[in-house]
């Protein structure tokens, strides 16, 4: 495996989801940076289980442990690492599946690769490891606080129920993050039937990164949309990542997709805020499929681990739909994307 | 910059558009393995311009020459250097915009990151570097050969007009690789409109690697789908990237899209041949969103690099739609982040 | 700061002298591979200070405990992380010289680089990073065990006594890790001198790693030798390194210093066991010059933070002699270097 | 292999002793830079062979062609290739023992791991890679040279004679690059009676960084000086490296060894001018250990690629004692590391 990430921000993160617990080194922060636990407490709590009837109901309290790298709410400048205890791992629920791949999972994936009988709760490729990138990235977002970039994320369509508007502080504090207030009665309403239908459903989230300095981005593979596009490919419910039109790009002409470029800035924001690679000052605007998740109570064929076909059915604590709890983690890759950016960009400052 | 790639497969690339050449080294092959000339320059003379009326007329013979790394057909295992000289740079098409940005261009963050004036075509920012990607590719596709691993690219769309049915050996004979022969005459005939009314086009590639392995790719953040996302989103003019159902797994339930297993493997691939990161032994199928090629001879609003408004009109030898181009670039960066995922999953060899 | 190393077995470790412990992940161990707590324990109490009264009178049980990557006694495949959390941290013991720049220490150039007060102990500079080494050193071990590679360092010198005749045996009993049962009691004369001036001495240790196969190293830049001289050096007291013959080597013609070539092997090892950067299945032999360590009670000239001259005299609970202590992490930096080396290699069994 | 060394400072080598030619590519070097082809053809002169009856009498002008990165004398920030191409390659030479492994060198080594024929003049492993080496080095010193760093290493000893005084000035302008005009005629004397008797020798050389700002390292992996040893490890001749007093400081004590500090700087410099890893604004001094050359003409025992035993006799045109012309070899890999150290420690800027 390889759960390193990042050329000067860089972070490793541990974990399986019945584990001891999970956690993150991030090294590379310079130091005299403002960080606090409770503001990395606060971004773990964005992300926590069990707190509406529409997300897995495995009780957390996910409190996170500084164990290194700040001190007087201050960074050190050495590697700061961060530990949170599992609490709530029922390991019963996995026994009587435990012979069995379960569709739409890694779990053929990790047999074959690893040659291991599955790990309960399906071990280190659980959804659980997106907490340490989320207390990474709490840290990230301290780094690029002072230069007033604000990253939020939020779901702009679960099944065919689609945002029509975008009102972010109504999404802050929706339980789905809907971004819409006009169609979120219709997206709550949606979910309960799914959930009650023991099935699951996708959507898409939109990230939006403010205030980004031009100059980010290092061509010509360190471009900063490919190294989004791997931060954000890498949390397991994604399938698809586009930046401003994207998919909708294929269907335009040049002289329709193309900025025009004024004295005040961009007309409009096609390309996403990234050009050639490089951010260009505008908004940096992301757009993310998001896969129903595998875990269903609805019966579905599959194979053993002898290679036979049996039935199964999934019952747990599972997320009918997971784009709400991946908001935090996909802003959360955004700001340790741009926090590697911003001091990989730090060379230029010879000139 | 930062023109390195792969961890194992390690590519190391370079070149401007009006310079003296462009180039890689590709460090990292094992020792032993088939490679010759007339392959590599196979795989270039496929990404040619000026071989069409639908592309660039810029007339490049492309010739490869190897300067190291290979001897009597075999590779040596030390770095293998290609280089392909420059011919037909004509500087002067440029001069008289030279103090222009160039909408949808990355003239302008160019300027913002490295200060300079701007270069004869796009300099380093120019597709010209793709060339290196190709010949790379071709030495990567060398490595997978042996494995019976077979990638190829195709035309999904351009503008509205998108195959129902995928004949790749249809693709590979067609100028725009159109994928579907039915409605190729009319691809051809919207390219023709577009040209001739000096405007460009966006489309949709799939790309499809054949007989990878199960077991490619290492979690949590080296996951098979995220270094493709990584390598193919840093191709130039791609704006979005998705496997198998892609975004229209947003809009499925999870009963749906779970891929069932059997004993005789997956009966459906909604999940393009990768889960939890790691290829599952199905094909890898991906789709990716192109942009119109922002070089159009209709006028433009841009600004100068002293800040005022100005318009432009873009005259030179550009291509209306890059899909056909973009092929074979797209495959030789699928081949090369294969080529990295397979060497890294050596290591279990150990076991 | 950087406390990442490796490029396949990777490690990254953490922690402050006085913070709240220390630890290290290690990523990209194979699966499958048998690893248990008590392997590593054992390690980890071969470098415990307070073990006798030549070395540092710290109290630590240095307990480690396991947190991810291992079930039942084999490796996940998945990161290992293991912590060991500071029982006995004085903090107060560097109230009185907190303000003080230590001569031979890392204080001043830590304040120029970092901009920060000066941390208790040294903060991230102590000598207490090396039991994180020492833990990832006892994993790569486990990697090489099922090799036969065998890993041992001894004290070869301190001062001017040195050792005539190598018995690894006695060393591993001796409190200095002695190499010479002859001269073991002058040593241990000279130290209790040197303890009871206040001051301290340096030494030279030799490290040697038999049933190395023939392969290992990556020239021209990751060669055997190179990429230990980096693992190496990185240990604090370390101030050269040398391969085989070393030094004498510049005295030596090279009739006498080519190791003649055998049907049964080489007939000599002024080599080493490294020929190019790559192993050649002989012995891997190398000294390490150890400095005496910094700390002494004798009084010394420095400046304090303003940069004004004063006198200071350490006083606390420090090494006299470092070179026994040092024997177990220049044990563990050789193991973590072999098996990324091991691991890179494996990437020739495609041919 | 891995012929790619730096983290933000990047170069990757290539070529072979009999190949077409040998060159690097450098990326990360900001732009706006000053770097003209004339500055990067005076240090391969430097470097050159067939300049005096000491050195090798291999005919090659060496003359560097930039390929890219470069415009109007300034750096782009694009990556920067350079190629030599080979002239004087006499395979023939080789012919005669290509089935043998030569004592001393990587022959055995290179056949265990890549399992191929051997290479004429021993292909990658040959010395001629060095000339990559100081290509890359030439524009890492042009980055440095704005700071007034400035690098230079001359011959400290070859076997018995040793310099007690040193005259860089004399040094850069003496066939052997000697340290001390006193010893010169003596070394000259010893270098021609072992030429004539067809052997080599050894010798020390030491290289000084002066100017070299507080503040460089990135503890606890990528201190300064453990990336230096790497550095200068990897060039081929190199058995070892020290700092400072480095293996005498085995010998001193604490109280001798310590640099005191005072309001005007270090009062000595044992510590090399690094201190925790961390260079601490004094000289940066490194003494290397150069083996003697293992092509002699002197018949050694060898066996051949059968396995059965044979004498041979190597005659060519080899270097008798290569610290000469491993003098700016050293000084390219110590203004590589460091320009990589610096740019490094850029990041801290953001504070």
């Amino acid at each position: 495996m390889s759960s390193r990430l990042g050329q000067l921000f860089q972070i490793s993160t541990f974990g399986e989801s019945h584990g001891i617990g999970v956690g993150v080194i991030i090294d590379g922060m310079p130091s005299g940076i403002d960080l606090d636990i409770a503001w990395i407490q606060k971004e773990l709590d964005r992300r926590r289980p069990g707190t509406s009837k529409w997300v897995s109901q495995r009780q957390e309290t996910d409190t996170v442990e500084i164990l290194s790298g700040v001190a007087n709410g201050k960074t050190l400048g050495s590697p700061i690492a961060l530990v949170v205890r599992n609490k709530d791992a029922r390991s019963k629920d996995y026994e009587s599946i435990a012979h069995l791949f379960r569709p739409g999972h890694a779990d053929y994936c990790y047999f074959k690769k690893y040659g291991l009988t599955l790990q309960p709760g399906g071990g280190r490729s659980s959804g659980r490891e997106t907490l340490a990138r989320v207390a990474a990235g709490a840290v990230a977002k301290a780094l690029l606080a002072p230069l007033n970039i604000v990253i939020q994320a939020y779901t702009l369509s679960i099944g065919d129920i689609r945002a029509e508007y975008i009102d972010p502080d109504f999404a802050e504090t929706h339980p789905l993050r809907c971004a819409d207030p006009e169609i979120a009665d219709k997206m709550v309403e949606l979910l309960d039937d799914i959930r009650q239908s023991g099935d699951s459903i996708g959507g898409i989230i939109q990230v939006a990164a403010e205030n980004v300095p031009a100059g980010l981005g290092e061509p010509v593979f360190n471009k900063l949309d490919a190294m989004l596009a791997m931060g954000l490919m890498s949390i397991g419910a994604v399938k698809g990542v586009e930046f401003g039109a994207g998919f909708k790009a294929a269907q335009m002409r040049g002289s329709e997709h193309n900025d025009s470029i004024t004295p005040h800035g961009f007309e409009s924001n096609n390309s996403g805020g990234i050009l050639g690679g490089i951010s260009n000052g505008d908004t940096i605007s992301i757009q993310l499929a998001i896969k129903p998740t595998p875990s269903i109570s609805i019966p579905q064929p599959t194979i053993n681990i002898e290679g036979n076909p049996e039935m199964m059915s999934i019952n747990g604590r599972h997320d009918p739909c997971i784009c709400s709890r991946i908001c935090p983690v996909a802003e959360a890759m955004t700001a340790i994307v741009l926090a590697d950016a911003f001091l990989l960009n730090q060379r230029q400052s010879v000139r």
